[in-house]
């Protein structure tokens, strides 16, 4: 799915992913923290694709509204057991979208 | 992989994409794409991944190194090509990397 996104600018934060483990508990993890992040406010949208390395972006109004989700109990929680658990390594950047264009 | 990329601000670009058809001319193209790209001036590195969505995203060290990419003669071939054959839809978004973090 290609997110449906204002016109710039706004932000986006890029997730990419090298997991060590796979099993049902990131899985429902990974859903209800899908769920959630839609309610937040701010979101704008979300972007994802897999293979052996994973890319989630997000989208945001501002600034604040990400510091938001970050600092969201239960994404701290998720984030707790990313790190002991689920991921090898990732990196977050965060971005200011400055332009887009589409076909 | 995850891109190693410098100290931010440096700038990325999202490429969102929705395949129409995964031909063995598609394959080849992306990887001389792929190869080309790494001569680029200013060119800092490279992440992707790809299911239903692919996303590729491509860092820089300015504004003018991505634009002189875009209008690389052999690259301008790629996406008529692109937009021709492979791709449903596509959105491509400039951003400014302001932070990074890893783990």
């Amino acid at each position: 799915m290609i997110a449906t996104t204002p016109k710039p600018p706004y932000y986006a934060v890029i997730f990419t992913s090298i997991k060590k483990s796979d099993d049902k508990d990131y899985a429902e993890m990974a859903e209800k923290m899908q769920n959630l992040v839609q309610k937040q406010q701010g979101f704008l949208g979300m972007e994802s694709a897999k293979n052996e390395t994973g890319i989630t972006i997000s989208y945001w109004k501002n600034l604040e509204s990400i510091k938001l989700w970050k600092d969201n109990a239960e994404h701290l929680v998720a984030q707790k057991f990313g790190k002991e658990f689920w991921y090898e390594n990732y990196k977050v950047r965060v971005c200011l979208v400055k332009r887009d264009y589409e076909f």
